[in-house]
C-alpha cells in the first residue's frame, strides 16, 4: 500500500501565529485519502518579511529545510515574494511552488485583467520586479497597498473594510476583473472580499496548495 | 450541513471512450469529503477536435450545457483548444475552466520555459494564437505534432514512443524545462513521459481539475 | 477576357438595414473596372452582436455561407468582433478579411497610438482580448465606450456627438493621434468625426474592403 | 463636381527604371472613377537604396517634395525602408504612406506569423530596426536575404527562382503564412511567387497603394 | 608610448552656446592621463532640433562629419534625439555614442522605471517613437514636457523650477525612480534637480561620454 | 578642497585572486584626479559563484559589508549573476552597480542585438530569468557556454580559444552584433575576442566602473 503523499507549507518568518493561521486556511482541503498538508514555521527566519533585507535573510535557512527534509511530496513557500524560491528548486528533485507565483498564474485563470492587494508600499517595487522576472505584466493592471504593517493587517478588524477599499480601485479605476491578495495571511478574508467585489479573489497560499494537491495526487 | 460540492468535467467532443478515460484519469484526486467529479459527454459535440470547425461546432452546445446545468459548482471544458471558454464564462457566475489555459499555468509554476506535444500539426497555429490572446508567448518554446490522429494517439501502444520521441526534441533542442500535453487524451502516458524526459509533463485536464478543487473548496 | 472580380461583404447580424447602410458606405469605392461589392445580410445570424454568445452563434453560419459561396473572389465579414474569421479561413483559399484586424491595421499606418470607440462596455474586454490575439497592443492607448445600445447608435440623432465627446477623450487624455470606429454602423459619421477631431479617423469596413480591392485586382 | 483624387507614389531612388515598373505594377487599381494614381522619379535621390546613408540622403529631398506639391491627396513612399516616412508626414496634413509599414500591416491580415525577402544581407538589420519601431516584431518569423544587389534583383533572370527559393525556408523553416517582398521593385514576380509558394505574398507597393485608394476615396 | 585617446563630442546645432555648455558639462571627467574629451559644433546643423525636419537635416553632414574625421577614438553625437546614429555608425568602425541611447541605457542601471523630462510637447511622440525602436519601452513610465522652447529653458532662470515640478509629476503620479533629462542643455540642473527629487537625475550627455570613457580606455 | 571620490569593487566571492585579476583589468580607468577604485574580496563569501546557492549565501554577506562602508561613494557587485544588488540598494543612498545589469545595458548601446558567453551551462537559466526581470530580453539572441569550470576558464590557455569559437556562434548563428562576457574574470580576453569576433565585446566589470566613474564624477 501505498503511503499517503504530504505536503510541506513553510512559513518562512518566524511566527507561529502565522503558521496557526496557514493551518486553519487550509483546512478545507484536507481531506481524508488526500495528502498530508503540514504548515512549519521556520524558526531561522525573519518576523516578517517587509524589506528586501528580510526576504534575503530567509532564502538560506529555506533552502536547508528543504534539503535536510525527508518526509515531503512538495513544498510551498507561504510568502508572497517567494523567497528562495529558485534555490530551493535547486536543493530537490520535489516540486516546489511559491505562492507569489501560484497565486498570480491562478487568477490568470480566473479573469483578464489581475490587480494585486499589497500590505505596504515598500512591497510592489519588489513584487513588480517579481512579475517582470516571471513575464506576468501583460495581463497586470497594478499593485495597490493597504498602507498598514503585516501586523497591523493580520490583526486589526479595519483590515477587511480596508481591503474592499483598494479592491474598488483595482476593479473600478484599474480595470481588475480578478483580484490576488498579495500577502500570506489574509485567508481568511478572501470570501468576503470577494463577496464585496463581485470579481474573483485568490487567496495566494490556497492556489498553491491547490496546485501542489494535483501534484502530488497525479503523481 | 453544506451539500458536497460538484466538478462537471465537460468532454466537448461526442466521443464517450474519451470521457471514460477522463473519468479514470481524475480518480486519484477523487476523495472522501473532497469535491464530486462528474465527467460528461457533450452529445451535441463533433466526434473529436481537430480543426477550426470542430471547436467552433462544440462552443455554443458548450453554453446551453453550461446554462442548463444546476448542480455544479465549477466546470471543466476538458479540449486542449478550449472551445468556449468565453461564452461559457458569460453565460454563468460559477467559475469555469479550460484545460489548455490551466495546463499552461500550471506548467509556469513549474518550469522557466515551456514546450507543447500536440497531436496534430494543423492544431499548432491555432493553439499559438490562443498562446497569444493569454498573453502566455513570453516563456513559450516551441510546439510540435505527434502527427497522429487524435484516434491513433488515444489507441496507439506507439504513442508514448512517440511522445517521449518528440518531448526530447522540446526539451534538449528548444529549451523546454517543462512539458505540456497538449491534449485531454494522453493522461495515461503522463507519469511515464515524465520519467523519460527527466521534466516535469503536465496534464492539463489534471491542472484544471486541481485548480477548480481549490477553487470550489476553499469558497 | 477576364470575368469581373466581387467582393462580398458579409452583415453577420440578420438586420437588412445594418446592410443597407454597409452597401451605402462602400458606395465611393465602387468603380467601373473595379471589383464589385456586394453586401448581404447573413439569415441565421443574431439580430445584432452585442454578447460572447451572440459572436459564437455566428461563426458557424458564416463558415457555411463562405464554403457555399461560388461567385466571390474575397469576404469580408463585417462586424467589429471579427466572428468566424478563423473558421473562414479554414473553409476557403479564398482571403478573408475581418473589419477590426484591417480596422486596426490601417490605423497603424496612420499614427503612433490608436485609440477605439465602442458602442457599448461590455464589447471592450472581447475586444482588448483579440487585440492580444493578434498581438497588436503595444500601441493601444485604450476603447472607451459610447455607453449606448447598437440600435441606439445606429438611429440616434445625438451619436455623433457622443462619438466626437468620446474620441476627444481617446485624444486628449489617452494620447491617441487615430481613432478606430469599433463597429460596423458608424461609417456615416467618419468623415465629420475626423474633421472635429483632428486626427485620422478609421472606419473599419471601408478599410477592410480597401484591402479586399488591392487584394483581388492585383491576383 | 468634386475634381479627381490623385495618389502620388514617389519613387525616391533616381532610377526612372523602377519608377517605370511601378506604374505598371500599379495599373491594375487603376480606375475610371477611382483616384488618378501617379509614379514619379525623385531625382535628387540616390540610384538606389542599399545603404543606411542612401536612405538619409533622400529623407529632406522627399519632405521638400511633398511640401512643394499642391496636386495630391495622398502620398505613397515607394521603398521599403520607408525614407522620410516621419518627416514627410510632419510636413503635410495628407496621409503619407510607407510601403514597409503598409506591406507588413497588410501581411498581418493575411497570415498569423509573416517573412520577409529582402535583396540583400545588410538591408536586413536596419528593417528590422524599424519593425521594432513600428512594435511590430511579435509575429514576425525572420527575413532573409536574395544575396543579389537591388540591379540583379530588378535584372535577372534567376530572380523569381531565388525568390522561391528564400520564401521556401521562411514558409518551411521559420514557419511564415505570409512572405511579404522587402523591395518595391519585386512587384512582376508576386503571383508566380504565391503560386509557387502557396502562401499569401504581399508586394508592398500594391498594399500601400490600395490603402490609399481606400483612404482618398472614403474622405 | 601610445598616443592619448580622444572622444570627440558632436553637438549636431549650429549654436556654439550650446557647445560651451557641453564643454563645460563635461569638465568632471576630463583626467590627466584619461581621454581628450573635444566638444564641436556642427556648423552645416539647424541651429537646434525641436522638429523631425531639424533632425533629418543634421543626418548627412554628422556623417561627413564623422567620416572625415581621422583624430577621435569614440563619437557622442549630442542631441537627444540621436540624429544620424545608425548613419555614422555605418561610416565608421569607431564607436558611435547617441546620448538618448545612452541616457535611457544609464538610467535603467539607476531605477527600475525610468521617466523623461521632455523641453517641448511636440518632441515627445519622436522620442517614443526611438524607445520604441530600442526596444526599451517596458519600464518607461512617460516622458512630460517643460512646454518651453529649447532657448528658453537653455537661457531661463525658471528652467530649474520648472524641471523640479515636472520631475515630481513623473516620480509621484507615473512612478517613475528615476529621471532622464531629455535635452543636451539641462546638464547644469542635474544636481540641483537630483536633490529636489530624491530620485537619481541623468544627463544624457554625461552618460554617454562615460561610456565612451570605458569603451576608449579599456580598449 | 574636495576629498578624491571611491569606487569600491566587490568581489563576492572568498578568491582573491579573482580580486587582483579585477584589479589589473581596471588599471586603465583609474586616473590622477579620477576616483579611486578599489577591488575588495568579500571573504565570508562563496569560493565561486556557480550555483543559486552561492548566488543566495552571498547576499548577506554584501549587504552588511555595503552597509559598514563609510569610504565609498558607488558601488560595483564584481559577478555576473549580481548577487544582491536589489538588498544592497536598499541599504544604502549610495548607487550600486550589478556587472550584469552594467555590461547588458552598455552592450544595448553597442549593438543591436546582444549574446552572451557563459561559463557554464547551469548558470544560463538563472541569467536568463534576469534578463527577464529586467525586461532586456527583446534584443537578446542567445547565451552559450564555454562548459568550463569557473576555475579552468581562469587558468586555462585554451579559454581564448573556447571563447572565439562561442562567440562565433552567437555572431554567425544566433545573430549578435555585440558580445557580453559573462563572468567577471574574462576581462584580459576582451580585446582578443573582439579583434578575433569583429564585432563589440563588454567586459561587464569594465562597463559597470565606467557607469560608476560617470556617476561619483558628475556628481
Amino acid at each position: 500500500m501505498q503511503r499517503r503523499k504530504k505536503i510541506l507549507v513553510v512559513n518562512p518568518n518566524s511566527n507561529p501565529q502565522v503558521t496557526r493561521n496557514l493551518t486553519e486556511a487550509l483546512q478545507p482541503i484536507c481531506f481524508d485519502g488526500g495528502p498530508e498538508i503540514e504548515c512549519v514555521t521556520m524558526a531561522e527566519g525573519p518576523f516578517g518579511v517587509e524589506t528586501q533585507a528580510d526576504l534575503e535573510s530567509a532564502t538560506m535557512p529555506l533552502r536547508r529545510l528543504v534539503a535536510a527534509d525527508n518526509s515531503a511530496d512538495a513544498f510551498v513557500i507561504a510568502c508572497y515574494s517567494d523567497p528562495g524560491l529558485h534555490v530551493c528548486r535547486e536543493a530537490t528533485q520535489r516540486p516546489v511552488f511559491g505562492i507569489a507565483e501560484s497565486g498570480v498564474l491562478t487568477a490568470l485563470a480566473r479573469g483578464d485583467r489581475f490587480g494585486v492587494i499589497a500590505v505596504a508600499q515598500r512591497s510592489i517595487s519588489r513584487h513588480v520586479r517579481y512579475l517582470r522576472q516571471m513575464n506576468l505584466m501583460d495581463r497586470f493592471v497594478g499593485e495597490r497597498p493597504l498602507d498598514m504593517s503585516v501586523a497591523e493587517a493580520a490583526a486589526g478588524d479595519s483590515t477587511l473594510a480596508r481591503m474592499i477599499e483598494v479592491g474598488r480601485v483595482l476593479k473600478d479605476q484599474d480595470g481588475a476583473n480578478v483580484v490576488v491578495m498579495g500577502c500570506a495571511g489574509m485567508s481568511r478574508h478572501r470570501a468576503a472580499l470577494e463577496d464585496a467585489l463581485g470579481v474573483p479573489v485568490i487567496d495566494p497560499t490556497q492556489a498553491a496548495v491547490a496546485m501542489a494537491v494535483g501534484t502530488v495526487m497525479f503523481q
